[in-house]
């Protein structure tokens, strides 16, 4: 596969953004050697990043990752040696693991993920079996997946502090499950390690903490190699309570997009950037795409009829959207063949293992590509992103790719300080 | 291309001993996780592997691997991945690295190795440069290699206790160069970090050494998985001072052949093998398969004529052979298109991150494959040593290969554990 062709006749300073990575590569990497002495790294993570032409962020990250199954299986020994490093840090000892995935079992593309999560750390050495928390599974079900293997998912139960399936008491659990539905008592006060940790569910966790810590981390980055921070980080702001339903906090939120708005307008001012300007408003928690609006005025917001209203209220397994971030909307400006394309990059430890593109026809450049019924098309990267190559012409997808793997290496790190915070915090709480 | 045809009708053990490394792979994970907790690994290695059929066995660990060019270029990204984590063990703050090749520029194939190794370093993100130690090379000089890349070799300057080339003081000195002939007074007392440490040169270096910390290991692993050592390690003995010159020491060396000539032959009717039991005699330090002989006989020891004696006499860049190793030969029952193939494989850090076949059409199954005047025909895996595969047929290559990943990485702990002894020692003749 080639990589896309990036349709945008703007592309002289993004090829200036890759051109500055690809010249620090020695800089950025010592960078991140030393953050991540200070910094533990999440388990694993994928991160959606948007490539404007004129700009290249991460706008999405996400810490159950759902889509290994998407990565090109040429890769697989690179996953395998990840996890091998992922294992030793949670636990040297560790040798079984229980993996929680989400619930919707009738999603066989997720199950297809499962599987290869489970294959990875099978091939990593380590004894992996599936607990589900379906209460309509009593005993263990096999399920036909579509490139021909099975998958065992069996029901979890609870013996005194620890998670165990039928004869099987792991070391650890680890979560496929963003826990969007709040943290079921069978999870709760395990003796066994659980990652990532349970405050890494929606219940506690805030995309807009996760674009806080990014904020600084994106700063950092931009002094190392000399940028405008903007170019690789979105604007954004969390409104507090809203209640769309009730039509309560609508005016935060409006003037939110606003002040956005104009802030975008400036910088385009600044880099001649012709696009109008987009916010994206989201739910402040949750994920899988629902509840998001793409808005490029604030009065659209006051102006939601029903139906938009009932949209934005409620986003999976029916959690209440009640506080809501308004993020600058970055220009996909990267398609295949028309369709518009959006990177995904997935993370183990703190190794790019791969990547792909969400693909989809029907969709414009400024939307969200994870939404309601969206049947994007994932397109596996034909190259690692280890390989910046310094004598490449501009735009080789050699060096884009680096690049996405270098930018989603700090959302990466702006999850391991959000993480890290939110602990301080949960003890607070507790104290 | 397909893994070699394993030329013999004895296979039913070998696959016994494949088919026990493949039901632990998870027993076998662990194990070597918790070792690696305990041992500082070697920043990288290569080990010579035999496989006769029955028995698969390291018969050389190298220090300063030379061949990282006849890996496949398409597992690149596994070696960069690994080499993140080495550079990260060696100090977290290093970013320049001065690589000090083997002084022969003659060779080509050795060169392109040192390019090879600076591309995986760059790619992690590191500076580096080529310091040589050849006099002659007074100004930086550009070789032009066989795939079209160029090499630059400086000549390298002592700045008070820093090696630096022109402009360039770097973190650490990396050696590429196993320091056969001494460790010349440039590189003594260096303030930098010296990787590996001067004391893994041939200089104090002993393969006896190395084998007496494998024998340790291959009991553990053994034990581990419920198998004979001996069908993963090769009995040997070192003798003390030899002058093959004026025949001093042969007697011991003569006796030593033939008592482990002995202990195979029972082995080997232990086992329904019908070959030949023979020995290799080899220096104890030294490499380049110089100072070799396979012997079926201690009667031949004490027969040598004058040109097999000069030839033991002498190893690389003149060594003197004093001191000499006798190992249990093991048969290289694999072949490709008839032609005699050994696998070495390549690690960094703690990763197994590829392999080659040597093949030599004009050798017997029983001789060393790494003999002077060689040109043995180097043919990398096409696949990686990380996917063991329970569901394979006995003898699939996934699973062959993960089994010689396996085994290398018992003589790389090995070689940890020499290395550590070795820092004792070296500490109490300080004293």
């Amino acid at each position: 596969m080639p990589a896309p062709r990036l349709a945008t006749a703007l592309n002289s300073p993004t090829l200036d953004l890759e051109r500055s990575i690809i010249d620090g590569v020695s800089v950025i990497e010592h960078w991140l050697r030393n953050e991540w002495q200070k910094h533990a790294v999440p388990f694993y993570c994928s991160v959606d990043l948007r490539n404007s032409g004129f700009k290249l962020a991460p706008v999405d990250t996400n810490l159950f990752p759902g889509g290994f199954n998407n990565l090109n299986p040429e890769f697989m020994p690179l996953c395998v040696q990840a996890m091998m490093t992922a294992v030793e840090k949670i636990c040297a000892g560790a040798r079984s693991v229980l993996l929680i995935p989400e619930s919707h079992t009738r999603n066989i593309s997720y199950l297809q993920n499962v599987a290869t999560l489970q294959a990875i750390m099978r091939h990593a050495g380590l004894d992996i079996r599936i607990g589900t928390l379906l209460p309509h599974i009593t005993a263990a079900a096999e399920v036909d997946l579509p490139d021909g293997g099975k998958l065992t998912l069996e029901p979890v139960q609870r013996r005194g502090n620890h998670l165990v399936v039928d004869g099987f008491d792991p070391c650890a659990v680890l979560l496929n499950n963003d826990l969007s539905k709040g943290i079921p008592g069978v999870l709760q006060d395990l003796e066994q390690i659980v990652i990532p940790p349970l405050r890494a569910g929606w219940v506690t966790r805030r995309k807009s903490q996760h674009f806080n810590a990014y904020d600084d981390v994106a700063r950092q980055f931009a002094l190392l190699i000399g940028i405008d921070p903007w170019l690789i980080n979105p604007y954004f702001a969390a409104c507090g309570k809203i209640n769309f339903h009730e039509k309560k906090g609508e005016d935060c939120v409006a003037s939110t997009v606003d002040e956005i708005l104009s802030d975008i307008r400036e910088k385009y001012a600044e880099y001649g950037v012709k696009e109008d300007p987009f916010v994206i408003v989201k739910a402040d928690a949750g994920t899988y795409g629902m509840g998001i609006m793409t808005v490029k005025d604030g009065a659209q917001v006051r102006a939601l009829n029903r139906k938009q209203r009932n949209k934005m209220a409620v986003v999976k397994e029916g959690l209440q959207v009640t506080e809501v971030m308004v993020q600058e909307g970055v220009y996909t400006f990267e398609s295949i063949k028309d369709a518009v394309a959006e990177p995904v990059i997935y993370m183990i430890d703190r190794y790019v293992v791969g990547g792909f593109y969400r693909v989809h026809t029907g969709r414009g450049i400024d939307e969200n590509l994870n939404a309601p019924g969206m049947e994007f098309v994932p397109l596996a990267f034909e190259d690692t992103c280890l390989l910046p190559d310094r004598d490449a012409r501009p735009g080789s997808s050699a060096n884009r790719f680096y690049a996405y793997g270098v930018i989603a290496r700090l959302a990466l790190l702006a999850a391991a300080q959000e993480l890290e915070k939110s602990k301080t915090r949960t003890k607070a709480n507790v104290a």
